[in-house]
């Protein structure tokens, strides 16, 4: 008699997305930030006494929202806090999507959504992107959630808030946008999220990225009260630790450190990017830190993945036929990129 | 048309635990360690590189395995770890509990998982105590899962690991001993989580307690490879974050620490224990890190509960008929045991 649950028996074991570190590596495979967290988060830590990790922590990060609901311009019952946005999206899952329900994503996406969709034991129904890679709007009765991520992932391109608050109008739905590399776009949907008439729109932002904190797991999410209000209901109890609180409230309140990084990965972008046409590669216009990009004819993608790869220059490569030309890559500093550059014009001559 | 889940929008409203700090206050109400957490977390925390942070913890905490590997005597693929033990809990519902299924416990124990079970839109299926609060052995096809918290709470009271181990034996579903406050008991189950033909049985450890890390989130779980196989598949990608995963193994490899610490409560616990019933108090026999005592007629626990909270003593009161007149204590410090006996004798005189 197998005891585990059908559907998660039928689960691929876990595979954890490749994540070496070793000195000289030049790690352009998981869209981190080059630079480090704001230099209060240090302090923050600094200041911290450990000691006090005996006690419970807030359960309902009421700091943290406090900075969110003033850095936002919304309420804090319009705020939600997860232990990653991993965690956000699986809740979101369970909150809005019965068993046998349909989640909805572009093909390509963030490659989880699908995973999420297996492990909630509901259908995921994936929308082909356009040919040029540009998002469609979804029929209104699509599925039962969408999950549009914007700038999207591996393409790195932005669909402009327009499009996406006329879908949500549309929708008979709940909508979530997944901003992860919004602060590196000229455009989002936050606004959307938290004025008033809205009751089917999510946002969901992540520390990961523009913050530089991947390794502390925080997302977060806003939207109309009565939805967040039933992600709280079957979260865990205490699913953010005190420093995770501590360290995410000294992030989110130093913008200006933030929006310094982000400027300078833009100018790499840029930089990389005319560097990239200037060798014939084609290269999608980039609202992320990552750029999408195919190489010249006839390098293959996959190849050009391998061989990097085995210069310890790490990029992303998805097999899947749509995505089959090109790679991912992460806009890192000015010396990584430079690194790349010459190991590229070493492997393509 | 409501679209958030039918079993969520039946769910009560989240209602974080009394979590109140203020000076002077004797905080005896969630069975939080009176001690700080091991000096080493201390010194991790000293050496910790902030700027780290950028980039994405190992997914699989592969560090921390190898700590508890070394504890426990147990295979790292035998070893699951969550954002608190309350994460695990939810995953074991999901893992191995189908929507509709049954997930058994005692009546009463720690009340969180008859949460569970409604958020998992399965069947809560709790069984009585016997009078004198032990535990019955529960009948062999009782339910899809069990899980039984020894030591219990709020009763305090160990089941001998023989009993645990026999009714596993006889049991058709999976058996999760919920060992949050093992390290304070005379004895566990932890060996036979681990032992060769065991197919049914977890156990699980926190270090909330013993270990003095309620604010940190870290739990684990022993037991079969492929039931804890499943956790993985399920689990978010990053769940735990690397600061989680450095104080968890540094205070994971100070065992002398935390048993000096767990030392110091039992003696106070047999002090405290002693002096309630000079006073006429009924102390259950505390294998925890906190007493389960009625105190004299005519005294009535709920108002006690309230004049002590008037005085700044937090204890925990729960009003169901079986508890009703029974006060759940954490063993805090010395002084802090003497202000509650200081504050009983002046309400009780």
């Amino acid at each position: 008699m197998s005891r585990i649950c059908k559907h998660v028996e039928a689960l691929e074991g876990y595979v954890p997305g490749e994540q070496p570190h070793f000195p000289g590596m030049v790690k352009l495979n998981t869209n981190e930030n080059p630079y480090p967290p704001s230099p209060k988060v240090g302090e923050a830590l600094a200041r911290f006494d450990w000691r006090m990790l005996r006690l419970y922590p807030d359960p309902v990060f009421t700091q943290v929202r406090k900075v969110i609901a003033a850095n936002v311009g919304c309420r804090e019952g319009q705020i939600f806090v997860g232990n990653g946005s991993d965690e956000i999206l699986a809740l979101f899952t369970r909150a809005f999507v019965e068993v046998g329900g349909t989640i909805g994503y572009f093909d390509p996406t963030y490659s989880l959504y699908s995973v999420l969709a297996a492990i909630r034991d509901a259908r995921g129904k994936p929308l082909p992107l356009n040919a040029d890679f540009t998002c469609p709007t979804p029929p209104a009765d699509f599925s039962d959630v969408f999950v549009w991520t914007n700038p999207n992932a591996p393409t790195s391109l932005l669909a402009e808030p327009g499009q996406i608050a006329a879908f949500a109008k549309t929708y008979a739905g709940i909508l979530l946008v997944d901003e992860a590399y919004a602060d590196f776009a000229p455009a989002d949907c936050m606004a959307l999220a938290s004025a008033p008439g809205n009751d089917n729109l999510l946002v969901m932002r992540t520390l990961s990225k523009s913050f530089s904190l991947a390794g502390l797991r925080f997302g977060y999410c806003v939207g109309p009260e009565p939805l967040i209000a039933a992600l709280y209901k079957i979260k865990d109890s205490y699913n953010m630790d005190a420093l995770a609180q501590l360290i995410g409230a000294a992030a989110l309140s130093d913008l200006p450190y933030m929006r310094a990084n982000v400027a300078k990965i833009q100018a790499t972008r840029a930089r990389l990017t005319a560097a990239l046409e200037r060798r014939g590669w084609h290269v999608l216009p980039s609202a992320s830190n990552f750029l999408f990009a195919k190489p010249p004819a006839p390098t293959r993608a996959a190849d050009l993945f391998a061989a990097l790869r085995d210069r310890h220059v790490y990029v992303r490569y998805f097999p899947a036929p749509v995505t089959a030309e090109w790679l991912r890559i992460t806009v890192g500093s000015d010396p990584e990129a430079d690194r790349l550059l010459a190991t590229l014009d070493a492997l393509i001559p």
